[in-house]
C-alpha cells in the first residue's frame, strides 16, 4: 500500500519549512510539484523522481500523485504555502469522493494511506512582516471566478465588508483576470474608511520580496499581479510608524482595559 | 540595542515548529511564555531565564518583553499556535501604538528591534487532520466576549453565515462562557443546511488530541472546552467515509471541469 503526503512547504523561505514536511520529502521516492517548489526546497528534492505538469493541470497533478501512491510509491504531493488553503489538498479528496461515488474508475485510490501536513500560509508570513495585521477575526477569499461564480464572489466580499473582517485576497488577479480587484476595492468602501491600512506582498519570505503599505483607496490592481497577497485591514486596523520602521496592526481591544487603573484579563 | 522575537510555536507537535522559531528561541536569553508551551518545545528552552506570568496577565506578559528587550537583552516572547492569530503579536503592537501616541511612559521600547515569525494555527492542524477542510473562502471568528462586544461578534457570525464561509471558531468556550457557541450555532442553522460537517479538535497534535466530525446540529457546548477548535464547513463541504477512514474537505469545484470531457484549467 502506498503513501501519499499532502505537504504545504510554507510561503518560500527555507526556515518556514516545518520539520514534519521536511521528513515527508525525505522518506518520499517521488515528488509531485512545480519546479519552483522544489528549487526552493533545495538539496532534499535531489535523487527523487520528480513529476511536474504544466501550470493549469492541477487535476492532473493530483491524479498522478494518486496513481503514483496506489503503485504502492512514498509520494509527496507538494504546493507552496499551506496545501489545504487554496491549494492542492482539496483536490485530491474531491477526486477520492468522485471514486467513492462511482464517477471514477480508479479503486486502487481507495488503498492509499494519505496524511495532509500543513504549512505556513502567504497571509500568515504577510501580517507577520509588518506587524499583527491578523490580530482580530478575519477571512481568506479567492477571487478566481473560474471555479466559483462571481456573484458568490461578490456576496462573500459584501459580507465580509459588513462583518468587518480583516479581508486576505488570494488570487487578486491573473494573467486574463485583472478587474475583480478594484471591484472589491470598491465594494470595501462602503463598509470602511478609505484610509484603512492595506498590506500588499509580493514573493513573500523569497529572496525579490517586495512589500508596501497602502490604503484602501490606493489599492489599484494595476499594482498586483499573480505572486501578490493583499490583506485588508478592518476598520479598527491601524499603521504606526516609529522612525523608520512601519507596523500595522489590528487591535483585539486590549486597550479598554488599560486606562484608568489596569483589570485582570482573561480570553 | 535588544531584539524581541514574536514568534508562534505552532500547535503543539515538535515537527510543527518551523527552523526559524527553533533558531530564533535558540538565540534568546529571555523566554516570556506559558510553562505549558515551554515544555512543548522541550530541550531548546533549557538554560535560558523563563519569565512567566499567570493566565489572563497577557498584557503584563507583553510588557515584560518589551521591557527585557528595552534593556538589552535578546527575548523570545512565544505563543502556541500562530501568534498573529489571537495571540500576543498584536498586544505588542497595541503597547508601541500607546507610546507613539503618549499614552504609556516607556520610551526605551521604540528601540527594541522586533520580528514576528508565524507558526501553524490550530484551523490548520485541524483541517488537514481531516483532510481540507479550509479548501475554500474560510473565516475566524473569537467567541470570546471580554474584550469584543457580543453584538460585534453576533453581527460577524450572521455575516460569515451569509456569506457561506468555513468557520473557525476560536475561544469557543471559557470556564466562565458557554452559551455563545449554540447561539453561533443555531445562527449558523438558518444559513445552512444541518448536516453540514463540523470538525472538533482538542489538543491538536499533542498526545491527548481527541477529534471529531459531526453535523452543525449536533455541534453542543457541553461537548467543547477551552483546548478546542471547532471549524463548521460552508454549504458545500462534504464528510465522506472511506472504509475506517473519514475526510472533510470543502471543494473549490473542480468537478464542474471534469465531465464530460476534461478542460484546462488554470487559477
Amino acid at each position: 500500500m502506498g503513501k501519499l503526503f499532502v505537504i504545504g512547504s510554507g510561503p518560500g523561505d527555507p526556515e518556514l519549512v516545518t520539520p514534519k514536511a521536511r521528513k515527508a520529502i525525505e522518506s518520499s521516492t517521488d515528488l509531485v510539484a512545480y519546479g519552483l517548489y522544489l528549487n526552493l526546497l533545495g538539496a532534499i528534492c535531489s535523487g527523487k523522481s520528480h513529476h511536474d505538469l504544466p501550470l493549469g493541470e492541477e487535476t492532473g497533478r493530483a491524479r498522478l500523485a494518486l496513481d503514483l501512491a496506489a503503485s504502492g510509491k512514498t509520494v509527496s504531493l507538494i504546493s507552496s504555502g499551506d496545501i489545504g488553503i487554496y491549494a492542492m489538498a482539496t483536490l485530491v479528496f474531491e477526486l477520492l469522493d468522485q471514486q467513492l461515488q462511482g464517477l471514477e474508475h480508479h479503486p486502487e485510490w481507495l488503498n492509499v494511506e494519505i496524511e495532509v501536513i500543513p504549512g505556513i500560509s502567504a497571509m500568515q508570513a504577510g501580517a507577520g512582516r509588518v506587524g499583527a495585521l491578523l490580530g482580530h477575526d478575519f477571512c481568506t477569499i479567492s477571487l478566481s471566478d473560474l471555479l466559483t461564480p462571481w456573484d458568490t464572489i461578490v456576496n462573500r466580499i459584501e459580507h465580509a465588508g459588513a462583518g468587518d473582517f480583516v479581508i486576505s485576497f488570494y488570487n487578486p488577479v491573473s494573467k486574463k483576470r485583472h478587474w475583480q480587484l478594484n471591484h472589491a476595492r470598491d465594494i470595501l468602501l462602503k463598509h470602511r474608511p478609505s484610509e484603512t491600512p492595506v498590506f500588499i506582498g509580493r514573493q513573500l519570505t523569497r529572496e525579490d520580496e517586495s512589500i508596501a503599505i497602502i490604503t484602501l483607496a490606493e489599492l489599484d490592481a494595476g499594482d498586483v499581479d499573480m505572486f501578490t497577497l493583499v490583506s485588508v485591514g478592518n476598520s479598527e486596523s491601524r499603521h504606526i510608524i516609529n522612525g523608520t520602521k512601519e507596523w500595522v496592526y489590528t487591535p483585539r481591544g486590549y486597550r479598554k482595559l488599560w486606562s484608568p487603573t489596569q483589570h485582570k484579563e482573561s480570553a
